[in-house]
């Protein structure tokens, strides 16, 4: 019915996106751990931490010694998050970490403003000096990130023409200096994407630039991440970010929310990858294991279902014990 | 780009497949109050409980009491389960929830026995007593319910033919006797459906009986729910069955696997419909605040994710408070 990919790519984001949100600095051979067992599962990507601010995330002040101590398995890319200058440098530092420069457009003055203290068109401007860096600087620029894509709990509602506008600057500025379009990256920054809007959205990005590769961040704020995906993966797109656990979300807004902004939970769409054919390189029972540890160090429920229900594969080889609980109907 | 429908209907389970799976009894009081909230929310059906073995299952003891005490709404089917003979007398004696009489298949012996103690073959050559035990007795067969339609943990994968054959059985009674064919379930028990499976089991099922609506119960234990929904929607299905703030699932299985193999979460599903433009009478919003009641009463995180977010509709309106938590990207 569908065209889906063959194959997609998961990068895993959950100890970043995870552990920069809870309120207290978790110890780091805790999340060594966890990120070697992320390492062994067959991740492409992996993102390790933020160069952030330490006095605004105190959490994530001991990246790059995190970065030091992690085992490096060479089929992994290992990332970090920078914002700005300083983080940059400090990315630079670390062998191959800073390949992974990316550009950033907020479509909101509110977002960009609270994010990074300028508005949203001088971000934009700030873009084409940041690739003429990296550039300079031998780096590749492996994503265009377009934030709040769909809408924005700050600034409100995003049009589909405000997000087509970000990405022809960015495509404009690789074209101008006969570079290949990297992956452009549609970002759900706040849970506002729902499956139709993406379909919409995804296939107005195509128009841009065919030759370029989609990828999508998204977060499961209000229940219709798996549904996101699903109308993503049919529409061909091939990168997501997602976070082992469902880990990430905020601890402090609304009512009990604790945790349930999270990013898609990525086992949970490796499940929806495999159940519909499409392979991701990942061994599903390792990443599991990886979920329940990430669960264990972070000390309560996570969101993520095939982590506590298990997948298929034990009932389809009839070797899973009697499930205990089911009910009519 | 779908065919969605214009309008469809959800069928509220949560104070059954909730309050069912949990080691204490909750005051009766506590579950008058969510079914009196869940009635001024625009649901067509709420199931109130079910009149099963006490002994089996002791916090559906005084179901009875609980349907005498909510206040009925006019607008709202309230109705009852039951399994057997016994059940069904006391559904009898109830007005109006014997107008919710089910055929019930089941596909696997094994699930079968755990149930009814009763093999598939048996369930299946019973339901034909019961359709005319139901015509007998002026009762409306609102529903034919096929259990563990996409597959059963204690039998295994189930086959399409499998479930189309249940289905010609069931709608072969009708045909036979002359009579509509009523809705025609198909229920994902244990979490095993996703969505190119639900496109294929229903349109398999719309062929056997093109004029008959077709209605899904879906578990989101795997946390393909929303794209199960999502798919069945692209495929005209109007009926499904949900529980409120995602109630229901098992609190013994599995790996901390508490509530995480319950319902599809009625109000995520609501936003999701909405979001796609489709009606489904109910005010999200107050629906929202019921399933923080019985988030409230459960006294423990529950799995909805738009209870914890809120909906997008104060966003929209400029009139939402600064959501706290956002993070890059």
């Amino acid at each position: 019915m569908s065209d889906f990919p063959k194959k997609v790519e998961f990068h895993e984001e959950g100890v970043r996106e995870g552990f920069q949100i809870e309120p207290v600095t978790y110890p780091r051979a805790q999340r060594v751990a966890l990120l070697d067992a992320l390492s062994e599962t067959g991740l492409a990507q992996i993102q390790v931490g933020s160069l952030v601010n330490p006095r605004k995330v105190p959490q994530m002040a001991d990246t790059l010694e995190l970065f030091a101590e992690i085992k490096k398995n060479p089929k992994v890319r290992y990332t970090l998050l920078w914002l700005n200058e300083s983080g940059y440098q400090k990315s630079r530092a670390v062998q191959g970490a800073f390949n992974h420069a990316p550009l950033m457009y907020y479509l909101t003055d509110a977002f960009a403003m609270r994010n990074n203290n300028r508005t949203a068109a001088d971000m934009r401007a700030e873009q084409e000096v940041w690739l003429d860096r990296y550039l300079a600087d031998g780096a590749m620029v492996q994503k265009v990130y377009v934030m709040t894509a769909w809408g924005c709990n700050l600034g409100g509602p995003v049009s589909l023409e405000t997000v087509t506008d970000a990405f022809k600057h960015a495509i404009g500025l690789f074209r101008a200096r006969k570079l290949p379009i990297p992956p452009l990256y549609l970002a759900d920054t706040m849970g506002w994407a729902s499956p139709e809007e993406v379909k919409r959205r995804v296939g107005a990005v195509r128009e841009l630039a065919p030759e370029a590769r989609i990828g999508l961040h998204l977060h499961d704020t209000r229940g219709l991440g798996g549904a996101n995906v699903y109308a993503a993966l049919s529409m061909g797109v091939t990168l997501f970010d997602a976070s082992v656990a469902g880990l990430g979300g905020c601890p402090f807004a609304g009512h009990k929310a604790r945790q349930t902004s999270g990013n898609i939970c990525t086992e949970d769409m490796v499940f929806l990858c495999h159940e519909l054919g499409i392979e991701t390189g990942i061994d599903l029972e390792k990443l599991i294991e990886a979920s329940r540890m990430a669960e264990d160090i972070i000390g309560r429920p996570l969101m993520g279902r095939v982590m506590h229900s298990g997948s298929l594969k034990a009932f389809r080889e009839g070797k899973a014990a009697d499930s205990a609980c089911v009910s009519v109907p």
